[in-house]
C-alpha cells in the first residue's frame, strides 16, 4: 500500500459564468437567455448577499482570483486538484457561489418554485453538455453530476439519464424539495429509479435547498426582511440538514430501495451529522416496534429490511469539510459510508487550505478509517478506477503521515 | 411525603359530539353549522379511517362505550380520573378521535389549510366556551387548553387570550403548522407572546399536524391514494415529531424567549424522544461554533443564551404514554421538563390500562425521578395547587410501590 493517499473529493463545484452558457443552450432559447441573464445575475447577487457577508467574501477571494477560475477553466482546475492532493472529484453545479450557476434556475437547488419547466430543462441540459465536455478531459478523475429537473416529467428525466450515460456522465442530481409536486414515495418516479439502477447512475442530493421564504420572508430573494424575521439564518442552519435527508425518508418508506435494490443515493454536504443517527434510530423504532402501528395499519410489509439496513446498503454520505467530532462518531453514521469532500470553490470549503485541514482533522485517526473516508469508500461506492487514481495519488496525494 | 403519588396527566382530550356544539356557537353561524356538520362528520370518518384501523378501534371501544362518554360527560370524566389515579389533567380538544372535534376545523390540528378564518374562530370560541364550563366544575383539577387560531389575526388572538383568562382558562393551543402564513420568528406575533407572558398563559403545541397531503396524496382526507404512495404512514410517524418541535426552532432563534423570558411553551405527545437531544445539540453547535457563521453574518447577537438554555428555561415536554426507554434518557431530554400524560380517550393512550402501565413503566425508576415525571414537574410548570391536589391524590393516586 502506497504512502500516498488516494483522495476523492465527493463535493466539488464547477460552472460557467452564466452568460457563457449560451453556446450550450439550444438556439431557440437564446432570446430568452439574453433577457434572463442580467435579471438572474442581479437576483443572485441580492440572494447571495444574505448568505455571504461581502467583506468576508471579498477578503477571502482577493488572493485567489486566478485560482478561482478553476470553477470553469480546466487547466486551473487540475492545478487546484494537485494543490489539494485530490486524485478524483465529483462535480456539482454552481462554481463561484453567486456567479456560476446554470441559466433558468437549473443550478444547485433545482427548485421548482416559480420556474418554467421547459426553460429549467433547457438550462439543465446546457450545463450537462458543458459538464460532459469538462469531464471528458479525463473521465477517471472527474465525475460530473448532471442536473435533472425530475419533477416536471418523469419520462423526460428518463431520457435525460440515457443522454447522460451516452455522454460519459453517470451521476445525476435531482431536486431536494418537491414543492407542490408528488413526493419521492410516489410510484410514478419508478421509471426514473429503474433507469438509474439499470445504467449504474448514482442519484445525488446536495445540501442547500430549504423553504427559504419561510425563513427570510415572502419577498426572498429580492427583499431582505431580516429585521422583521430575526434569527432566520439560525433557523436555516438548524433545519437545512433535515431537508437534505427528507427525500430518503420518503424513498425508504416508499419501498424504492426494495423495488430497486441496486439503486445508489448520495447525500452531500449535510454539515454536522448530529441528527443522522437519531433519524435512523427513529425510523427503525417505527419499523420494529411502534406500539401504534397496529392502529395505523400495515405500513411496512412491503419492506423486507429495516430503514437503517436500506441506508447501509444503498446510501452514501458526502461529508464535505467534515469535522473531527463527526469522524469520531463514524461508527454510528456508517464508517464505510462517509466520503470526504473539499467543496471547492465555496468559501465554507477546505480549499485553499486543504493540506492544513488534512493534518488538523485526521491526525490521530486510525489510518484504515482515514483512508476509507478520504478515498476508499468513494472508490467502492462510485466504482472508480483504483489503479489509475493511485498513480495520480502517488504524484499529488497527501502523505499518510497526516494520521500521525 | 405521602405514599400516594400526585399524578398530573398533561395530555387528556375532551370535546362534544360535533352537532352538540351548536348552543356554544354564535347564532349567526348556526345555518352554516347545520350545513357543515354532516360534511365534517363524513370527512372525519374518511380521514380517520386512514389513521385508525376500524376493526382494532371497534374492538378497543366495545367494552368501554360508557366510559368513553367521559370525553364530554363530567361525572364520567371524574370516574375516569379516579380509575387512572389522576389528580389533575390538562385538556386538549378532540375527544373520541373522529367524533368530538370542534366545528369549522377548530380542532387539534388548527390547520389554516382550506379554512375560512371567521368560521375557524367561531368554532374555536364555541369549544373554548364549552371547555370553560367543563373546567369550572373543579378548576384545580381541570386545566383547559383553549384553541386559538393565531395565524389570521394577532389582535383577535390577543383578545381571545384575555377572554380565556377572564373565563378561567390559562392555557392555549396554537397551530403547529403555519402553512403560507408568517412563521413564529416574525415579530408580528410579539403582542400574542406578550399577553401570554403577562397573564401567565402557557402556549401549547400538540402532536399530530404534519403536511398530510404530501404523504397521503393531494386528495387527502377524502381520497385514499395509498396504493400510489406506499409507506405514507411510515413517513408520517417518522416526521411528525419534527413538525411538532419546529415552532420552537423558529421561536428560539427568533428571540421570542429573549424578549419574553417568562413565556412558557409546552410541547405535547412528541412520541419517542430520540431526536430531541440531537436537535438541541445541533442548535447549540450552530450557536456556539458554526465555522460558517462569520460568512453568514450575525444571527445570534440578539440571543443572550444558547438554544438549549432557552429550552431548559421556557419549555415543558408533554411525554404522553412515555416509554421506559425514553425515561432512561431523561437527563438528556430534561429530567425536570418531562411531564407524563395518559392521552385519554385516544386508543394510543394508556387508558383504560393506566394502572398496569404505571407499574410496567416506572418499576425500578428512582422515586424522585418518577414523582417529578408523573406530577411534580407539572405542578411547578403550571403553578398548580399542590395542597389541594395532594388531597385528591391521597384518595385516588397510585401508590409509590409502582417504583419497586
Amino acid at each position: 500500500m502506497s504512502d500516498k493517499l488516494l483522495v476523492v473529493s465527493t463535493d466539488c463545484h464547477a460552472g460557467l459564468p452564466i452568460a457563457d452558457y449560451k453556446p450550450y443552450v439550444e438556439s431557440k432559447y437564446h432570446e430568452m437567455l439574453d433577457m434572463a441573464v442580467p435579471i438572474t445575475v442581479d437576483m443572485l447577487e441580492k440572494s447571495e448577499s444574505m448568505f455571504l457577508i461581502k467583506e468576508i467574501n471579498d477578503a477571502w477571494r482577493a488572493p485567489i482570483q486566478q485560482e478561482l477560475t478553476g470553477a470553469w477553466d480546466y487547466d486551473e482546475r487540475v492545478r487546484m486538484l494537485a494543490t489539494d492532493g485530490i486524485a478524483c472529484e465529483v462535480i456539482f453545479p454552481d462554481g463561484i457561489t453567486e456567479k456560476n450557476t446554470p441559466p433558468f434556475g437549473a443550478g444547485l437547488g433545482l427548485s421548482p418554485r416559480d420556474m418554467v419547466p421547459e426553460l429549467q430543462w433547457a438550462g439543465a441540459m446546457a450545463h450537462n453538455r458543458w459538464l460532459a465536455e469538462l469531464c471528458a478531459n479525463d473521465p477517471a478523475r472527474h465525475l460530473g453530476v448532471a442536473s435533472i429537473p425530475l419533477l416536471w416529467d418523469v419520462g423526460q428525466a428518463v431520457e435525460a439519464v440515457r443522454w447522460c450515460v451516452d455522454n460519459g456522465l453517470r451521476a445525476v442530481m435531482i431536486p431536494t424539495l418537491w414543492g407542490e409536486h408528488d413526493a419521492y414515495h410516489h410510484v410514478k418516479y419508478d421509471p426514473f429509479w429503474e433507469v438509474c439502477q439499470d445504467l449504474g447512475v448514482i442519484v445525488h442530493f446536495h445540501s442547500g435547498p430549504a423553504p427559504h421564504p419561510e425563513y427570510f420572508g415572502k419577498g426572498f430573494p429580492v427583499e431582505d426582511q431580516r429585521s422583521e424575521l430575526p434569527g432566520a439564518m439560525g433557523i436555516y442552519v438548524s433545519e437545512v440538514m433535515w431537508w437534505l435527508y427528507r427525500p430518503l425518508t420518503f424513498m425508504i418508506w416508499g419501498g424504492v430501495f426494495e423495488r430497486f435494490p441496486r439503486l445508489k443515493v448520495m447525500i452531500v454536504e449535510g454539515g454536522t451529522m448530529f441528527m443522522l443517527p437519531s433519524w435512523l434510530r427513529l425510523m427503525d423504532f417505527q419499523y420494529h416496534e411502534g406500539e401504534i402501528s397496529a392502529k395505523l395499519g400495515d405500513f411496512k410489509s412491503h419492506l423486507s429490511m429495516s430503514p437503517s439496513e436500506y441506508y447501509q446498503r444503498n446510501v452514501g454520505i458526502g461529508a464535505s469539510c467534515v469535522r473531527r467530532a463527526d469522524l469520531d462518531e463514524r461508527d454510528t453514521i456508517g464508517a464505510d459510508q462517509i466520503m470526504w469532500g473539499s467543496d471547492f470553490p465555496h468559501p465554507e470549503g477546505t480549499w485553499p487550505n486543504t493540506q492544513a485541514y488534512y493534518r488538523e482533522t485526521f491526525s490521530g485517526l486510525p489510518e484504515d478509517a482515514g483512508r476509507k473516508i478520504l478515498g476508499d469508500n468513494a472508490v467502492a461506492f462510485y466504482g472508480l478506477d483504483r489503479e489509475r487514481l493511485q498513480q495520480v495519488a502517488d504524484e499529488i496525494g497527501p502523505d499518510k503521515s497526516i494520521f500521525n
